[in-house]
């Protein structure tokens, strides 16, 4: 791997610069956290998990017609992908209560919603990612008027592909969250998806049991991460060749 | 006063049935409450202040067309008013940073917003009226889209009204709430303004010296709540002939 100049480092991922201008290179780590970081871990395998996960919801997004930051995977842990700036927004679609969502209103987990809802929480996290009405959005400049309805029908292009995807191994896209980035091209700004989409960023449940696959397994602690994730990558037939396979021979290399 | 029948008891007024059908009479009480009625006490004098205050501004309302349910006051406590079905939101606008704003987004308090900001909470006490975003009225059937428009629309040209009335009298608006009901005339429904307009549900501070002239007084134990009603009512010249007035000579009846 060639020396790196760090960028940035997340709760989640390092990003470094890219080896081309206006490129970089999200390093995706085993740490987890929830509850804005009061709960921590390193989970191992998750990182190499995601970086795989990402790439294939990434790559499918686009070959529908959905831009998105992604390049290419360089190695087990990093990828190459377009610089972008950050929309300061965390895009949040659900398809049926959970969460924060079920919380604020009183309902009961699980419950299918009237209808997708796409829902903003302002990205800070010494605020503790605060939901915010799209009236604040455009009044403080985070997004214009004219963003945030072109992210509105992204994200609900999103939804359908990753429900599609979903549905289709067997599991159910309660919500997720996905973060916008614009890139510019010659003079003519766009805006593509950014960040990553893996388990960590949704909620996904078994169609048939219920059982969660997703990084609520690490908040209210349900089990083993990194085996949730993995069931995620074996149904999508992305199964990295080399995390922790406890029925794996162990090569000698 | 006629033998009323009771159709509601609020926090801080008593709904009965009216005179006529499509009527009903709102009786305004001492009570004070706030943080979802954790904190309660009965501030004499308050009722009658409100009754009056919000008498004055429906009134206002009225004559620029922003249609309201009021009618006409009946008495010190009770005012006539048409029957509507409430729309369960608060409507709040929003021209400074202040209380639950200011929290979620880390401002400090009376920070000038970059344009009046319309904001809802959904009307359930025990949710503790949570802030919803926009998608989730539509979506549960709160209110329809359309109706959603004309509810910005509406509370925008209420922001303008009270902003001037409070500008003439040396108040700065910082924000209020409302709330809209539906009143069908003919088979043709329209929205009007509901409930009560006063300090009760607004901010509001003098211009020069920044002093608190609303709830706030009573929500963090800033003095005496009459007095900081009776200083917005005297200034606006609707001081109630009744209210305990230390200064004033005592009557004998
Ligand atoms: N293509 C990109 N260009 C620039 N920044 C990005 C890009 N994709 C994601 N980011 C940002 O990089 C960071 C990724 O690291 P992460 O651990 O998720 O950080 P955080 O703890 O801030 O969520 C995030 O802040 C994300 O907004
Ligand atoms: N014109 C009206 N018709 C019917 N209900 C009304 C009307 N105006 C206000 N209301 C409702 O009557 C109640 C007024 O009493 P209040 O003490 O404010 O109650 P709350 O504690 O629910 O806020 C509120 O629930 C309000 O929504
Ligand atoms: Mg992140
Ligand atoms: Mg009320």
């Amino acid at each position: 791997m060639a020396r790196r100049n760090k960028i940035y480092e997340g709760k989640a991922k390092i990003i470094y610069e890219g080896p081309e201008p206006g490129t970089i290179v999200q390093y995706f780590k085993d740490d987890a956290t929830a509850f804005n970081a009061e709960k921590k871990a390193v989970i191992e395998g998750k990182g190499v998990l995601n970086n795989r996960l990402s790439e294939f919801f990434m790559t499918g997004l686009q070959a529908v017609g959905i831009p998105t930051h992604f390049i290419k995977r360089l190695n087990m842990r990093e990828q190459l992908c377009r610089q972008v700036e950050i929309v300061p927004l965390e895009v949040i679609v659900r398809n049926y209560a959970a969460g924060s969502m079920a919380k604020r209103l009183g309902l009961e987990e699980g419950m299918q919603l009237p209808r997708p809802i796409v829902e903003f929480s302002y990205k800070d996290d010494s605020l503790g990612d605060p939901l915010v009405p799209e009236e604040y959005i455009a009044a403080f400049g985070w997004a214009t008027q004219q963003e945030l309805d072109e992210i509105v029908s992204m994200a609900l292009r999103v939804n359908d592909f990753l429900s599609g995807v979903m549905h289709g191994v067997g599991i159910r896209l309660i919500d997720f969250k996905i973060e916008i980035g614009r890139v510019w091209e010659n003079d003519f700004q766009r805006l593509v998806v950014a960040d990553e989409i893996s388990p960590d960023s949704c909620r996904l449940w078994d169609i048939e049991t219920g059982q969660k696959l997703d990084k609520d397994v690490f908040r209210r602690d349900l089990g083993n991460l990194t085996d949730a994730y993995t069931e995620v990558a074996k149904r999508l037939g992305v199964l990295p060749s080399n995390v922790t396979h406890p029925n794996k021979p162990t090569l000698i290399n």
